[in-house]
């Protein structure tokens, strides 16, 4: 496992890519889920992308036709919605766009297994989860996660998230207090963040969303996944020295999320070997 | 009807509710309308709570039986949707956990109080609403509630909710500028709270859930019921001295819900008699 | 066409319907998208009106009847909606109560553009889009707008606005740098606002709500539209004076919309010839 890139080599890409992205603003396809929905659309507003919410499989083959990316959340399923979602899927996979998978409580229930399998032949681009929800993707442990909590660390789901990304042959990203991006070949441990951020609803599937922004200006899923993994986490940590409260939290990151920049990334990135 | 529990005695038996609560972290398993799913998952994620939305009748049976208590909230209907509640009220029933009622809106459709009809004989552990609501729910009034509003006071629905609680043997909370809690035995009456969170849309709903977080680890739901509703009052009298505006007050409301402790509770509750 | 009216004069017809509207609390029935509801709702409680959100077919005529305007929000379309809509546009027209349609995305798929078709027969009081969406909805361009950013400006679309509006007989509205407000014959333009409100997602959308508390309470819906986009821009100019990012904006915003009055109105109003 190659160990890819130092601390400014990673902040200039992380950069780079966000620059990038902001002169593109891609449009952002996304089957959120019911509760992520407003806050990962101001997430991505905020960074600088365009996100749209288009979840009925008789419309979703023409969006995916007019967007950069595609973000699929399987947090509050039913099967009309799961249809929509392999038909996206399936398309974003045929017209060659990035497309990212949050396996939102994957483990929990057969319909999100059953779902995940229906969703992994059109093969993601990105898979990111918490870590209980890497391992139960990557089938290694057969636990049932504690709602959208994470019941193991990042750092013990690296096996698997090694495992799936190989197997699935896509970026795999886990994460929590220490975030972990791999494509089987490569990985980049990020240490950003803050544990408020556990506290305000969805902003893992916030992060979802904004990966897609990123992949959909950058070929490479790996680059594209840690550079929005680091812009965020650094996102997380610089808000959280402006505010207490969860509440009050999520404001201000968002307004975070539109004002960062080159010399934050440089300064607050953390990557740990 | 016995009034039972001096102030400092409910102050007390509230926090330790409320640590307790906070110490186990229930799963509160929600099938919450779309309107109140943001603002209710803050919620239960501020006060300590571990919170999931899910409806789907392909699932929702399976996650009960994870869940510490399920909220059962029929804002934004349909007949697919009145499935899942069915199925996971009868499971929480069948499986002896509590669950909550929110009956929005009961009283303004026919679908709402057909809806209503179909989930009592499940047995809710608490019933949550208005004084329309509650009133509608208990069919003593025939009023049509105006939107989700309250068009009658909490103390007119008095005799309402404890007829209620004693024929469906739950306790039953109406919520105003006077909370009642019943079990149709004993009643407690709070005043705390503050008009502004009548501003906030799905605050009330937010109470539910919270109420389910409560619920799931106290066996008597009266007194579970009177616990989440000092909490709640109390935090939002805090929240009410801090900001003005209904858009700032719902940042700090949810700073509170996390901040609280048992000071704020012995100097600030308000009992009634 | 018609220029009618001086600055001072709308400014004074506008905080005249306002006052109206808050005296009268009407209920807005809402069949809004999943990302709107909770921001459209908040702005609605915070205006001084009484949302609800109601969807499916089973319930909707009985809601309208109850209502004093209707808001169809085509963002996050299914077939069921569809349905729910057009029931409730229908029963809306038949009961003589105004309703308010919001094309989000007309023109970027046939599923939307269908269901634009299916829902103009109905005869709307009011269409409130962007430029492009007015464009689209005109039939004008065939264009495909880039999600729900509007890719042209306001002034560009009045041609087809004007248009729109005699052939539908209503008031269109297209909001952007520069909000037009028509109904074939007369016509104002509006210049407040702030560029921060397209970076805060569903801020349109709940505009479009607004605007269905307005014409609930003042039959000429030309005057209740400029009046509720008066009021909503000068709103946002203000909320942009105390706050930078687009998180911190939200909440500001909203407490503008409770506490905004005539003197604000009357200073601030920004009419282009």
């Amino acid at each position: 496992m190659v160990v890819s890139g130092s601390r400014a080599e990673w902040a200039e890409t992380a950069n780079r890519i966000l620059a990038a992205m902001r002169a593109a603003r891609p449009l952002v396809h996304n089957i959120a889920n019911y509760v992520s929905m407003d806050v990962a659309a101001n997430a991505l507003l905020a960074i600088g992308a365009s996100p749209a919410m288009v979840h009925a499989r008789e419309e979703v083959a023409e969006f995916v036709a007019i967007s950069g990316a595609l973000v699929v959340n399987i947090g509050t399923l039913s099967p009309p919605w799961v249809e929509g979602m392999a038909l996206a899927a399936q398309t974003a996979r045929q017209l060659g766009k990035p497309w990212v998978l949050d396996p939102v409580g994957a483990g929990a229930t057969r319909l999100r297994n059953e779902t995940v399998n229906a969703l992994l032949p059109h093969r993601p681009s990105i898979i990111r989860g918490n870590a209980s929800e890497i391992m139960a993707v990557a089938g290694g442990a057969g636990v049932a996660p504690k709602g959208v909590d994470s019941a193991h660390t990042a750092e013990q789901a690296l096996a698997f998230a090694t495992s799936l990304a190989k197997h699935e042959n896509c970026t795999v990203i886990a994460t929590g207090a220490l975030d972990i991006i791999t494509d089987g070949r490569r990985v980049v441990k990020l240490a950003n963040g803050s544990p408020v951020m556990a506290k305000v609803t969805a902003l893992g599937c916030a992060l979802s969303a904004v990966i897609g922004a990123f992949a959909a200006v950058h070929a490479d899923s790996f680059a594209a996944g840690v550079a929005a993994v680091a812009v965020y986490g650094v996102a997380g940590e610089m808000a959280a020295e402006k505010t207490t409260g969860p509440g009050s939290y999520r404001a201000v990151f968002i307004d975070t999320l539109e004002s960062i920049g080159a010399d934050d990334l440089q300064q607050r990135l953390k990557i740990v070997d």
